[in-house]
Formats: structure tokens, C-alpha cells, sequence
């Protein structure tokens, strides 16, 4: 792989102009006003892969957004890597945050970024690094280096969970069959700490709704003498952590993969300093279950959140009115051999447990995904770290994130193969935020290390 | 007064008529953009005063929204009525959930009026009683039987808070003095029961804001290591009340009026049904402090409700976000003798303190006022319970109200008069929310019986 870089050069404006232009798309799953965006993207990703040399290129039509396949076989005794990405992403609200339109790329430098990252929706989750396999795959035919066969799966669809995707992979099972999943759609800790994610949190999504009396009401005619849906619904969401911010759902830790004191010890030496996470969020203090670090917190311990809550008036001025309705959104990120269904199920029968019979309460299930644990020793990591030390000059740290790719779980079940996640982004490029980037030097220095990888991991199969 | 019946008699159609001209405009005090509907109302109104015979209608400008002042002195020696009502209304959203515009009345009948109702916005609160004064006016004056001087003052900014008339009263003593003042703007318990409000809650009016991370954050990656503001907010809104919902505020309670075993059971004996009550609001159980029953709950305990709130991702489908801020706005009911500003400052005080080093709060006062109670041996109130006696053929219950007039206790310290609360409008007139509307019945028995307060109180006073 030595002509690679000499590659990356020669090439290195086209990939960025081309990944602008892929970025120029607004393709938010969640939005069905984007509907033909998101199937605009689709065909952007079909294209490149034919480009960039792929044999056998298809749209593949399923209940939902189409997945795009493809694959390059070389010869069948040569394993085969399967390389897995979306071309969603997320909303862009609230748009007023963001310094450029979301949709609109823009390069500027940054503090992490010095030599200048591209800002756009999607930049780094997950156009700009499931852009890096397309590039580094055109690198390796062209330049006659693919050592290895490969096929690829991209989807429409995991900013809104993967439905379709949960459809297609048990009807394609002969299809998709491969021996190492690879995934860049996680992070690592900094550009000069290279680190690779061994863990994924599962997830359960669901939106709950209080209703008391039927219509609005007169806060002082009825203040006191009826149940204010707003009130109550604060009080069951308060109610789901305890005084040491553990989670109170009955049975939802019974599962919960408990770590050796050696295993949080291991964790503990990646590096990472409080005073800068406070500093760059502008927090003055953390919060968190007690008896575990921040680090712990945020990978190996579930957590329970409110993504989003609403009722009553929320106008200018003031209305004195008791709301009919009061509604959050709520996600759970679940560790390892936590089972998101019955998570979701469990949350169900507390919440309406805990409703007093003044109110009526729905729970209406969104999405959800199983956590994932890769080990080690797996020769897929070790072709992952190599590549590493050979493009970093120094060894990534396995590390375990907070984030969720719910899809992983079912590879494992369905293709029976473990996923290598070899992630380039930062915590800072601000995915799922308002001015979400994705450093330059991270794109090309993804598009370096993927190669090795295919060639580390042919070596360590033999 | 013998004539009022037929002069009603005759005049109905157009009194009617008129007061749907009123409802037509859009006077919402709260939303700038009516501001010249507004404007246009208070017209409306002068124009009316003059129509009925008073003698110096004037247009008084203020910092805000225009008083309308109107007067008709017949002797100076015979004693005086200051009318007070307003001519703003309330937003009218959720506007999907009215049967008809709010602002396009249309009659039509209801179970509680089955003579037909009149549905606008402010059809009751308070553009149709207030009409019934100047339609009152128009009877005395025109068939000679005015006893006694009157004067009247309409305000437009009720539903804000007052602020202009808090300005204008203070400077305008000498125009505004009286001996009793007349207001038209609570209710009564139903058509074959009428009662009499004796005492208004005071208000404090506060938005909340709770700011976490200086940005959104993704859930997964930062989940359980930073303090959500929405979950934040919630555990401070929660606590805010006790396991019997008490209020938690410390000193909230301090002058809070207690009422003798005696004046409960007094209180006790007005007819009031549990289950129609819940049947009317669709609940299945009622809710409320410990220790006091629903009407004591919403008329002389304090209380505290979420009238708003917001934050985080509130579109279609699911977003895994961390929010950087959530907000609400809550309004507390206050009883007499607890001074509305310093509970305004007691709540900050202790919002600010319950809050979690992790975020950072900003309570934002809005307004607020007194609460107040009329003794039932004023002479005022004999003439108003005889006038309901003549025309209803029924002794009016006195009943304490839970809404708020916040002006009234603020006439009482400037204008050193107390006030009389003659309410026609029914608790299922929807006040304040979707569907609003005032009963014909009772406007054209608000027009009947306000003449006989005239006489009845002209002849108590020598």
C-alpha cells in the first residue's frame, strides 16, 4: 500500500469537491418532506461506487429507503471484507444555530481542525466517512492493490433505526456473506490519540404523551383542584432517576454487563482531562450515576434521557391555562446483553405504573437497537490497529463508546460476522449539532489507514 | 326598575347584535401583531359609552393600551359606581381545536344553555359582560331611571397583567373616586344557583429557563455524562411540590390566610358534584393538595401550575439529542395576604437554589398581583345579593373564586373602595380555552339584574 499517499495527493481536491457535493443534499430521513433528497443520495451513492470500480452496483428496493449494494470479487478464496455506512442524516434544527446553512459546505479551520474541516450536515455522521470507503476502494482497483474481495451495504435509513435494513439483511443472507464487517461511523479521542471503538450502546426510543382533563383549562378557575398534565408528566420523568441518578424502571440493570475493576482500570488510562470537557461545553460542573467516571458514564453504563418535551403555551407573553397534553421524548442508551425490546417494554409497564389516575398515559415505541461488544483478540481488530500504527505511527486504544449503531447486533446475529469500527471523527465536530464538521486531515487520513486494513486483515487470514 | 324586562324585551335582537360586532375584533393583548385590533376595540367601546347616554367619554392614553373612561353624574350628593371590565381577550390558540373561528361567533346551543350561547373569544371574559354594564347604562339612563352617578373604566390590557391601569389609577384618583366598585368578570355556579364571588387569588407569573451544555449534544455520545436541561428542569419542577402537594417554596405558605373550621363548613354547604365534575373534564380521578377539598383546592388554597413548557427536539420521528436549554412558564395562584411580589422573589430565590451546579437558571418574572375578599356585610354586597334575589328569585351563594382580578385589591389601597363581583358567566363557559362562549340567558340576565344593584345600593347608602 505504499502508493497510497502519493495517490491521496494527486487526488485530494477531487475527493473533497466530491464530498461537498454529496453533501449539498439534504437527505434527512427523519423529514419526509426530504423524501426525494434522501432518494437523490442514493443514487449520488450508487453512481460513485460504479466509479470508483465496483463490478456489480445495485438500488435495492426495500419497504423504506433503498440500500445500495456492491461488490468487488477478486477471487472466492480471498476472504471478503463488508463494508457498511448511511447516507441519511440527521435534522438540522434548530438551523438558527448554525454559523453556515447546514446545507451549504463551507471549509474553515478550527481549533482540533488547523488545516480546515468541512462544515455541513452529515460531514462526519456519515457522508463524509462512509465516503472514505468509496475512496479508498477506488484507490486499491485502480492502483490493481485490492488485496481482498468487498462488498458494500449503505443505507437510508439509521438516523430513524434502520427498518429497512432489519428487512433486507435476513431476505439477503448469501448475499451480504462475508467474513469482517467494517464500519466508519464512531470516533476516536484526538488526532495525534488514535483509538479504536470496541462497544456500542443499544438504544430505546420512545415518545410518552399525558393527558388529563379534555380540553384547556382556566389555571385559576381549576389550579389545584385538577392534575396539570405539564406537572405530572415532570413528575413521573423526575421520578425515572433516583438521588444517586440511578435509572428506578424495576428490573431495567438486571442484564447489565458489569465490568471487572481490571477492565475500568484499562479504561481509566485513556486519556482525558475534566477541565477541557467542562471547558468545551461550558459547564461548570458534571453530573452523572454515582460511582462511576465520566468516561464510564457515557460508554459502559446505561443511560436514560429526555430528547425533547412540550405543552401547554409556549408563545410570547403568558397564557394562564392548564394544558390538556404534555408529551416528551425519551432515549435509553443500553450496555451490553441489555435486551432493547424488553427494555422498551419495561419502560412501557413503569411509566404507565407510575401515572396517578388523574391522567391517562401513552407510550409509543420509536425505534431501538441491541448494545455490542467487539473483543480484542479478534483478528479484525489486530488488522485495525496495525493499520493505525502504520498511518499514526502509534497504537490505537480499544475503547468503548456511548453512541449506538443498533444494526451492528443484528450483523452479528444475522451474518454471523464481528464488526471492526474504525472510526476517524472527533467528540468536537459536533454530530447531531448545529455546526457539524468533519476535519480534512481525518477524511484523507481515513482514506490512507483503510487499505491497510484490507491487507493487514488478508495477511492474518491466511 | 319594573321597566328592564320589557325594555330588554324589545331591544334583545340588537344587543345581541352588538356584542357579536365587539367579538369580531381580534383585541389579543399578548400578541403584538393585533396590536390595532386592539386599538380598534377600545374604539368600539368609547363609541358604545357614548351611544348609551354617558355624558364625557374619553379615550385616556397610558404607556400601553388606551382606558376608556366614561361618566354620568347626576348629583353629587347621591353615591357613586365605578364599573370596571376589559377589552382584550386571550390568545385563541389551539386554534384547531375551536368548532368555529374564535373570532367569527356564531350561536348555537350547549346542555348548559340550551337557549344558545354565543362562541368567540371573550364572549364571556370579558367583552360579553362588560357589554352588559353599558347595555345596563343605556336602559337607566334612557327611561330616567338611573338612581345614582356611575362611572365607568375598560381597560385592554386584563389579560397582560394590568400594567397600564396600575400606572393610571394612582394618578387619576380624583376622576376615578366612588363609593363601590362593580366588576363583571367571574362566574356563578350555574343558572337556577347564583352566587356571588367574595374572593379573587392573587398571581405570580414567572418564565424558567435552564441552560446545560453551551450546544446540543448527540445523546449517545454524551448520555449520563452531563446534565440534561430538560431532565433537569423536570427534577426542579417536580420538587417543587410535596408527596401531598404541598408547595416546597420555604416560606410560601407563611401568610397564607387560614379559614375557620366554621367558614369551611359554610363554604361546604354550596351544591357541587364530584362526578359531574369529572364527567365534564373526562377524568377518571381529581387531584390536588392533601387536606382540603376540590373547592377549597381552587379557591382558597394557593397553588402552583406548569402553564407551558418546552426544549429539545419536538418534530416528527426521533432525534437523539442532548438539548441545550429547556424552559417553562409557571404561574402560581396566590391566596390573601400572601404578597404576590415577594412570592414572585421567594420562588427565584428558590429555583436558583434547588438548581444543580450543572446548568444555569434564569427566572424571568412576568406579572403578577393580590389576591382579595369582599366581607358579605358591605353594603355593596346586600344591594348585589338582593338584585340576584329579584331577578333570579333565589339568594346567591357567596363563593370564593380561584382566578385572579389583580387589579381589584390595587383599587382597594388607591381608591380606598371595595368591590363587588355581580359574575353571570357559568365554569363550562370555557374561558380561556378552545370554544369559549356566553350563555344569551345570562348576558340578557346580567343586563336585567345590574340596574336593581343600582337602586337596591342607592338606597342602602343613605
Amino acid at each position: 500500500m505504499k502508493n497510497v499517499t502519493s495517490y491521496i495527493k494527486t487526488h485530494k481536491n477531487r475527493f473533497i469537491n466530491e464530498l461537498i457535493e454529496l453533501l449539498k443534499i439534504p437527505s434527512v430521513s427523519a423529514d419526509s418532506a426530504h423524501n426525494q433528497d434522501v432518494l437523490n443520495t442514493a443514487d449520488f451513492v450508487k453512481r460513485s461506487l460504479e466509479k470508483a470500480g465496483c463490478d456489480k452496483v445495485e438500488l435495492c428496493e426495500t419497504p423504506g429507503y433503498p440500500i445500495i449494494y456492491a461488490e468487488k470479487i477478486i477471487d472466492k478464496n480471498l476472504p471478503t471484507v463488508l463494508v457498511y455506512g448511511h447516507y441519511d442524516v440527521q435534522p438540522a434544527d434548530p438551523i438558527n444555530l448554525w454559523d453556515s446553512p447546514p446545507f451549504e459546505p463551507v471549509i474553515k479551520k478550527t481549533d482540533t481542525h488547523p488545516e480546515g474541516a468541512i462544515f455541513a450536515r452529515g460531514a462526519c455522521d456519515d457522508k463524509g466517512q462512509m465516503y472514505m470507503h468509496v475512496k479508498a476502494i477506488e484507490f486499491m482497483i485502480s492502483s490493481g492493490e485490492l488485496p481482498c474481495n468487498v462488498k458494500f451495504m449503505i443505507e437510508g435509513e439509521e438516523e430513524v433505526g434502520s427498518e429497512s435494513l432489519s428487512w433486507f439483511v435476513p431476505r439477503n443472507k448469501e448475499k451480504l456473506a462475508n467474513d469482517i464487517i467494517l464500519i466508519s461511523d464512531t470516533g476516536m479521542i484526538a488526532n495525534d490519540i488514535p483509538s479504536i471503538t470496541t462497544g456500542l450502546r443499544g438504544l430505546s426510543y420512545v415518545e410518552v404523551e399525558v393527558t388529563g382533563p379534555n380540553r384547556d383549562l382556566h389555571s385559576g378557575l381549576y389550579g389545584g383542584a385538577v392534575a396539570n398534565p405539564i406537572n405530572i408528566l415532570t413528575k413521573m420523568i423526575a421520578s425515572l432517576h433516583d438521588e444517586n441518578n440511578h435509572i428506578t424502571i424495576p428490573g431495567f440493570y438486571d442484564n447489565v454487563e458489569e465490568l471487572s475493576s481490571d477492565e475500568r482500570a484499562e479504561m481509566a488510562k485513556a486519556p482525558f482531562s475534566i477541565e477541557n470537557y467542562k471547558k468545551a461545553l461550558q459547564i461548570e460542573e458534571l453530573y452523572g450515576e454515582k460511582g462511576y467516571s465520566t468516561n464510564e458514564r457515557n460508554s459502559i453504563r446505561p443511560t436514560l434521557d429526555v430528547n425533547g418535551i412540550w405543552g401547554g403555551y409556549m408563545g410570547e407573553g403568558a397564557k394562564t391555562v392548564i394544558a390538556s397534553k404534555a408529551s416528551a421524548k425519551i432515549s435509553m442508551r443500553l450496555v451490553p446483553n441489555q435486551e432493547w425490546r424488553e427494555i422498551t417494554q419495561l419502560f412501557k409497564n413503569h411509566f404507565e405504573n407510575i401515572a396517578p389516575k388523574s391522567v391517562s398515559v401513552k407510550v409509543t415505541p420509536h425505534h431501538g437497537g441491541q448494545g455490542y461488544v467487539t473483543p480484542i483478540d479478534n483478528i479484525g481488530y489486530k488488522a485495525a490497529s496495525k493499520a493505525y500504527e502504520t498511518t499514526f505511527g502509534k497504537i490505537p486504544i480499544p475503547q468503548r463508546s456511548g453512541g449506538s449503531i443498533p444494526i451492528v447486533a443484528l450483523f452479528e446475529k444475522e451474518l454471523n460476522s464481528k464488526t471492526i469500527l474504525m472510526g476517524f471523527g472527533l467528540d468536537s465536530d459536533a454530530i447531531h449539532s448545529p455546526n457539524e464538521h468533519f476535519g480534512i486531515w481525518n477524511y484523507l487520513k481515513g482514506i490512507e489507514t483503510i487499505p491497510h486494513f484490507y491487507k493487514n486483515y488478508t495477511e492474518l487470514f491466511k
